[in-house]
């Protein structure tokens, strides 16, 4: 009888046990409330194999914008900042930079001046400073300046400025059977070297805009040399033009915080059967920074009144998520 | 005791069942010799977690070409004959055709005649057969080619011209922890609708040759429209660059059949650590079609050489393979 006991004992401790498991709180920097309760009754009801809104595991495909979406981009996107690091490291080589635009500006640290040229100015940063190497080498440099590099004004690593809530949602959606994709109008190269480490996304998950390169056969080896011709822009209509092409399947999530994922929006809204269509929008002042309408970096306008007119989730940075950086870095900004 | 005994052989029994699984020849259709050992030895190599070749999962990134590797490619290539069964489809709308190059010569079964023209002969038959409609028009049509075409000598489908021992190496490396890859100069949207089901390699992991598409918010609701511009070409230096481009990783085997595969292999022989690097070499000529330098069709010379002075393995497949097609069409050729 004690033997049974026991064992009885045993099984209600592992039943008891299980049960935990089961219903640990998936999304634990989320505050209660209907965002959180959307994302949870979505991801159940596309996973019960019974429901008539199952979709099939390889059919489960989420998509998330990284700029303002999984990490921040204040007071300018990250990559920007990379550029103009790598600017000044070029220096020595291109001393006359010092007095040609857009890089004199940069360098005196007047980003809002080496823009005036618009895109050309842009085009012109990027080409300078993300072409004439391999792409061994560019690896290495991206990953050394992720390393080491550190934000203006919060002195965080760039990789602690990635939204807590966030990580859960991804490594959530990961256990329910879904296969989750950056789809960011950031450089793909800038991206893949450390997005597996960070957000638990591989590289070939990864999608962005990309440079040209060319393949030569040299003597040490075969290479891959970053040449300065654009190659894809994965912003604005092109995210929708990136998910068919890398991906080639309709994703059933998608996640932005700006304008420039609208057709992405749209696109993944407009397949049959139940849709999750997300906004993250920035409205906490305090611990991030509070911006929409009238921003210039991840500009939040007609976006926000298409997510209203039809019913996608407004994510409230504020009301919503109980933390924001997973080392609560906000504090210092 | 009789209980301890049937015991005794149930656990026998089971022990028996589970070394036959783990010995069961995972690759039937390929004849016991050095290149099926290779193999072998190579997965044997890589999936040895104590071993000084052990790859870690994420790594083991296998690619394979596919014209004349995964499926057959004679006497042409199977998305020509797509083209020219879409040129008499569109003829009614383009009567011009009738005496135009060179849609003139295709009708009239010219293969070669239309070709006369050149780069600009093929650029302008895939143009004007593969763009001007939706994505998802495009992959009803190839849908329903692919399931009701038949080829012009075996009359057996096209999905029944893939290579029995390939499928069987594709399912051996996936077991064994690899992603499979389809790395192919035909094009991507050519090959996406039926891939999985015919490979077992889902539409995220075709590489190939695109055009480009635009996005179109229409009434009805967003679309991609296939525009008659040339995105990209996945063949010969272009591999290695589609590799890059969309896998983001080195591969550590790669499978090709023609020079067209040869910067492939290249680049995939460059990383460190063990390699496989595979020439499927069409020297049947009773069951398939014997060719190789002389052959205008996957012309397989340069990379011939290049295989015998590095050691990379050719599969002779009159030798190598003891069934070629799974249902043995070969016969009905």
């Amino acid at each position: 009888m004690r033997t049974a006991k026991l064992s009885m004992f045993g099984l209600a401790a592992l039943l008891l046990a299980c049960a935990t498991v089961v219903q640990a709180d998936p999304l634990p920097s989320w505050n209660e409330g209907p965002t959180k309760a959307g994302i949870i009754a979505f991801v159940e009801a596309v996973t019960d194999a019974t429901g008539k809104d199952f979709v099939a595991p390889a059919e489960r495909v989420a998509v998330f914008d990284n700029d303002g979406t999984l990490w921040a981009e204040n007071p300018m996107y990250f990559q920007l900042l990379f550029a103009i690091d790598r600017v000044k490291a070029l220096l020595p080589q291109n001393p006359e930079w010092e007095t040609k635009e857009p890089f004199a500006s940069l360098l005196r640290g007047d980003v809002k001046g080496a823009l005036e040229g618009g895109e050309r100015a842009m085009v012109e940063i990027v080409m300078t400073t993300h072409a004439g190497m391999t792409t061994a080498e560019f690896e290495r440099i991206v990953s050394e300046w992720i390393a080491t590099s550190r934000h203006p004004t919060t002195n965080g690593l760039y990789t602690e400025m990635v939204y807590q809530p966030m990580l859960e949602l991804l490594a959530y959606l990961r256990a329910n059977g879904f296969k989750t994709y950056v789809v960011s109008g950031g450089g793909i190269e800038f991206m893949r070297p450390w997005t597996e480490r960070v957000y638990g996304i591989p590289p070939e998950q990864i999608v962005g805009s990309s440079i040209k390169v060319k393949f030569e056969l040299r003597e040490s080896g075969p290479v891959l040399v970053r040449i300065p011709e654009i190659d894809f822009i994965d912003d604005k209509e092109g995210k929708p033009v990136g998910i068919h092409k890398y991906i080639g399947r309709l994703p059933i999530l998608a996640f932005g915080n700006s304008d420039g994922d609208l057709a992405m929006l749209h696109w993944t809204a407009a397949g049959s059967g139940l849709r999750f269509v997300g906004l993250v929008h920035h409205t906490d002042g305090e611990r991030e920074w509070a911006y929409d309408r009238a921003s210039s970096v991840g500009r939040l306008d007609k976006a926000l009144d298409e997510a209203k007119a039809r019913g996608w989730t407004v994510v409230d940075m504020r009301r919503d998520w109980k933390a924001i950086f997973p080392l609560e870095k906000s504090q210092s900004k």
